[in-house]
């Protein structure tokens, strides 16, 4: 807690060379980004609109000098003057009165410098930011990532457009500190087998050590005081636990760090004991000769208890992370919590995430899997990459590991597969398990995901052989579904903010439909993510945009609905469902999002809460669609993933076609264990020769209507073309 | 280089406590173990014949204290004394004059002690040993060994007694030093892209840093001068290469240190480039959603030149480590390099090797899969136990690292497998990977074996569904088959060695036949390793003694022949067969090796040593017995794993049925380019009626007899009753 901190006025202009001086400065925002200053000063209209975007993309080469003049509080002998800054993104250096006193590369790394006897007044504080760094040889792309430590989604994704943020992006501010000060506090926890007890050790490095008594004072989540203690060991005996949502209360205490008796620090501190187990009956397979190893552990085990993660991929929220802050994280994060989301899983094409998006997962309970930033490439750099990488890792690793929130580390996205190329001999893996075994080695460390077991995709309603999620997962036996896709498109009234009013329907090519991943985003499929094809499969022809829409979320929520669900019923092979993804940076026309920018649920974000209920009714269908006159047919189970049992009970199940209602039978099913599933009898009957287009099936506990459960299916009456069932261009 | 080293006289004597002293002591050998010189002392027979061995276990639980009166010899102000110890098994402290000066837990820790001002003659040196370590609450077996990091094989094995050696197992010696002497030197070099260059950089430490000048010279393999310098980077261009066996010449160049200009310090250069890389066509896999990873890679490229490797599991060559010196291990590696391997994996049940290992290794070009001392237990200790781990894996990393034989590290053996329970997530293994890095990251380093797409198995030549190595591998399709057994009896000459007459034949429990591996060995066999049931199914009841070896040899040298012939047909998918397993630590009745104990073959290494030419023809056949009329096939092929081409030529087939010569077919084979397989015919024929009980397929290459191959099937006549197919109880 420093004394005093004082924001500082900048300004950034661009330049040619490194050492130029810019020909014009801009007013600079802090935290920020150098293309949203620079726009902002040239009134460009908002990047998210349209294809507005396009502009910043040429920004992204140049040099930007940003320059504040410095303007220091005067102190007394006892105190000194530091320059902290949280991040600069990517490669910079720093000059003081025209002297370079800081290079670093990476934007993970914060940095401080001391000023007392260095600066005066009047002198100009400049950082000069790097262009964006792209690998020699590489087409535009996020291949241009893979030899820095730089988010590579910013370089172009199939659900994030190019434009590659520059500047500092974190706070910057110049601060008051007593001479004695805290320059680092590090809390390790140890909990013993029966979590009767947790012992602590702070690790305290002051700026003078021995200079003043460092004390310490552990609060109860109440604030009651637990404990006090002028020594860094620290005992707690009976510790309430941290628990993750839906399993007890994300109990926090708070350590306070006392310089002189006086408070010089406080952070929360969960005690919580995270590891990675093997499933029961794992250990049975592989079976026979010749025989290969077992399948890495998935499922999360917490202060003792097996859990069922249930969540989703984060992603940026915004394509400039220098805009991100707590209230961009909070309403994001109580829509994962209010969805009963445990896990999210911080996928490794984008950023790291900040100080708040950690703090808010650590008090409502949301587990984080949270990736180092390699996501789709051969991170095979060595000397100068390895440097870097290093070192960024050790500035995440440090930070984050203060969380209890934080379940485990992950290398970064889909490396082991054929787009990355990488493998277990990687040496960038092979030091992030380095890393994280010398600073945090009581959290597990996978090397990336999909690991063997676990599995990614697909990422449509109806892939080229016209199977359905019903299909595909319900054949699938993996440990983990840690993505999973279901695109739909986004509401009417949304894409009216940011599609010109001309191109919203039909829906086309050359459009912000394709600029905003409407069309053409994914390349294994050139109707992604609207999927009219797939919508027209079911539908027919949509004759308007609401129509259209209508149908098309109607998939992604039956998609993810079935999805969850049948994850959910592979229990306890399976234990982790994480669909692809929670949010977006910016706005889309289609995507597999639940939540569209900044934080606005989609329908499908209230099917997936619904299937996501610790405890519900639930039904195996075996399609989506059905002709007239066909038999209907589905399981029933009764899920449980809550830490308490579930009571008998009776459940009916009933279609309701055009309103009429037809019971088809009723199930008395037993009492369920804390965490185990019921399954229960496969239902039939003869689908009525109608005109309905959809049709509901229900299911009814009797007397628990918050275990109820609805999904709606398609009846066609065969007049959609054959020809439908495999790819074809749109709009040809 | 020492200026004088002086053995010592040592004696050893049990107690039961650490701060007893014995009551008698016996003359030690040093090396040695403490076992040996107690039953040298004691007229013990051999611990090697009959069951005579059960007399030495007792002697695991004692403490043992060594102790040498110190004669110093008279040294000048400029000189210094030494007490140099190569490794003490396992837990031990060391006294000087009554007064500890060193403790230490872990044998592959070299350690010494300078005496110059401490010691004088006439004082005792005394090292105790305490008891083998055995982790509480276990069983008497391996898991005893899980919290320690001795080789657990002591502990018991299905072909190893259990019998845990004690005592100082490495040279131990006085010396006299120089003030000015080296006290470590490590050479590191990278080779270039293209190989035309190698830097190396030699990191030396002297007792007086800074006092002498240290110079450099390298000489050319032909012991000409290369480079000489007095700084410690030197740059090598066009270095010549170390290869492996059948690849090029294993060139070793010689490094000398100097100080002040005399030679200090000599070693072996090999320069090589080793990683592990996907095969051909493995990152097409896995194929569809849901995906998982691709499998990790295992083909060694050695200088950029991908390899088949071909040889065996290497376990420890005597039961005592005390007992190996280099004449141990030259005879035994001359086999492996006569049997056309160039790969051995020295399996993690045993000890890591000593220096000449490596040294003729490096010399034969045999690469080394070197393991750390992790097999088949759950590793799990923390504090303690991964603090000697630390400790022992560096000591192992760092002598190793230099010879151009290590091809990879391994933690341990199927610790990812039921039977150990390790995961991924295992602090072991996390540590084990850590160090590797840190030490020798440019050399592969795998966490276990068998990895995904790596498989161990099956170790009969007729499982319990009756299916023999025809079929099971014929139908596998694995990377890396680095572990498959095919169990022979030894031969009857040599049985006659260790088994008492009276209990040569029959073949029964209770005798040394058990004792040494024969019946009851492996728990998920009762027959093994003789396999007396399988020899009846294909033969009948042997009556006599040279019957039932014969057979048995026979069925191991067909098996070992098939497997080693289909993985390399299987190339490049896989890319790797390693029997289990090469040598033996004393003699067995039987067992899945290929040189009996110390180093005499059995006829399956002749089979195996025909199976490994690297280039030659080769047979698939379905099964191993056929029934007489029955129609006989087999896919004809021409292996070249060599890396240069095979002229075009013409391969002839026939069978040799009691004499008489059956010509199937010809075949008129292309060029084969380097590395490369050609697949030819399938032929057949009607087997005729008779009465023999073997036939043989021939394959003869026209003017190449160097390549032709034969193979030794049965014919049946349907006298073996089908209730032989299942496994039941021998002799009962």
């Amino acid at each position: 807690m420093p004394k005093l901190v004082q924001s500082l006025l900048w300004e950034v202009g661009p330049v040619e060379n490194a050492e130029d001086t810019p020909g014009v400065f801009v007013p600079a925002e802090v935290p920020g980004a150098v293309q949203l200053d620079w726009a902002r000063a040239q009134g460009w209209p908002e990047y998210w609109v349209a294809d507005h975007f396009r502009a910043y993309q040429g920004l992204e080469d140049f040099h930007w000098r940003y320059r504040t003049r410095l303007e220091l509080p005067p102190v007394s002998g006892d105190e000194r003057h530091y320059f902290v800054c949280g991040g600069v993104d990517y490669r910079f250096r720093v000059l003081l009165a025209g002297n370079v006193v800081h290079e670093q590369e990476g934007m993970f790394t914060p940095f401080e410098l001391e000023l007392t006897l260095r600066a005066k007044s009047g002198d100009w504080l400049e950082i000069l930011v790097f262009p964006a760094p792209k690998a020699a040889l590489e087409p535009e792309g996020r291949a241009q990532a893979r030899l820095s430590n730089k988010p590579p989604v910013s370089y172009g994704w199939d659900w994030h457009p190019r434009l590659i943020p520059l500047g500092i992006w974190q706070p910057a501010a110049l601060e008051v500190r007593a001479r004695v000060h805290l320059r680092q506090v590090d809390v390790h926890y140890r909990l013993n087998e029966d979590f009767s007890e947790a012992r602590l050790s702070v690790d305290v490095v002051t700026s003078e050590p021995g200079a003043a008594a460092v004390t310490f004072r552990l609060f109860e989540p109440d604030g009651r005081l637990a404990l006090e203690s002028s020594a860094p060991d620290l005992v707690l005996t009976a510790p309430e636990l941290w628990w993750p949502a839906g399993e007890g209360r994300a109990a926090l205490y708070t350590l306070e760090v006392l310089i002189d008796g006086v408070p010089a620090h406080r952070q929360k501190v969960g005690f919580r004991r995270i590891r990675l187990i093997m499933h029961p009956g794992a250990w049975r397979e592989p079976a026979g000769f010749p025989k290969s190893r077992s399948e890495p552990p998935i499922t999360l085990e917490v202060n003792g208890r097996a859990i069922f993660a249930r969540g989703s991929n984060w992603v940026c929220p915004e394509i400039f992370p220098g805009l991100i802050s707590a209230e961009t994280y909070r309403p994001l994060l109580e829509l994962a919590h209010a969805a009963h989301f445990n896990l999210l899983r911080t996928w490794g094409g984008a950023i790291v995430n900040s100080e708040p998006f950690y703090e808010i997962c650590d008090e409502l309970g949301l587990l984080v899997w949270t990736e180092f930033p390699l996501a789709c490439n051969r991170y095979d750099g060595e000397g100068e990459y390895l440097r870097v990488l290093d070192q960024e890792s050790r500035s995440i690793i440090r930070r984050v590991r203060q969380h209890p929130s934080l379940a485990l580390w992950c290398g970064g996205n889909e490396l082991f597969n054929a787009w990355s190329g990488m493998t277990d001999q990687s040496l960038a893996l092979r030091l992030l398990n380095k890393n994280c075994y010398e600073l945090d080695r009581d959290t597990p460390f996978i090397a990336t995901a999909p690991l063997g077991g676990m599995a990614h995709g697909d990422y449509r309603f109806r892939d080229e052989h016209g199977r359905e999620p019903f299909q595909i997962f319900g054949a699938a036996h993996n440990t983990a579904y840690s993505e999973f896709g279901c695109p739909g498109p986004s509401s009417v009234d949304y894409l009216k903010t940011f599609i010109p009013e001309a191109e919203l329907f039909p829906p086309k090519l050359g459009t912000a439909w394709e600029t905003h991943h409407g069309l053409g985003a994914w390349e294994m499929e050139p109707g992604t993510w609207l999927c009219q094809q797939t919508i027209e499969h079911y539908f027919g022809p949509s004759r308007t945009l609401e129509e259209l829409v209508e149908r098309g979320q109607l998939l992604q929520s039956e998609g993810y609905r079935f999805i969850f669900e049948e994850a959910r019923r592979q229990k306890p092979v399976c234990s982790m469902a994480l669909n692809w993804c929670f949010n977006e940076p910016w706005p889309s026309a289609a995507n597999n999002n639940l939540v569209s920018w900044p934080h606005r649920p989609k329908p499908a974000y209230y099917a997936v809460q619904a299937a996501c209920r610790p405890v519900l009714s639930s039904a195996r269908a075996p399609k989506f669609s059905f002709q007239p006159g066909e038999s209907f047919e589905a399981e029933v189970w009764l899920l449980n993933d809550s830490p308490g049992p579930v009571a008998a009970g009776s459940l009916e199940v009933s279609l309701d076609i055009g309103g009429r209602r037809l019971v088809l039978a009723s199930w008395a099913f037993p009492e369920l264990l804390a965490n185990q599933n019921a399954r229960g009898p496969t239902v039939r009957c003869d689908l009525p020769n109608g005109v309905e287009r959809t049709f509901q099936l229900l299911l009814q506990v009797s007397g628990r209507p918050t275990l109820d459960s609805q999904y709606t299916f398609v009846l066609q009456n065969g007049r959609v073309p054959s020809a439908a069932l495999g790819p074809r261009p749109l709009n040809a």
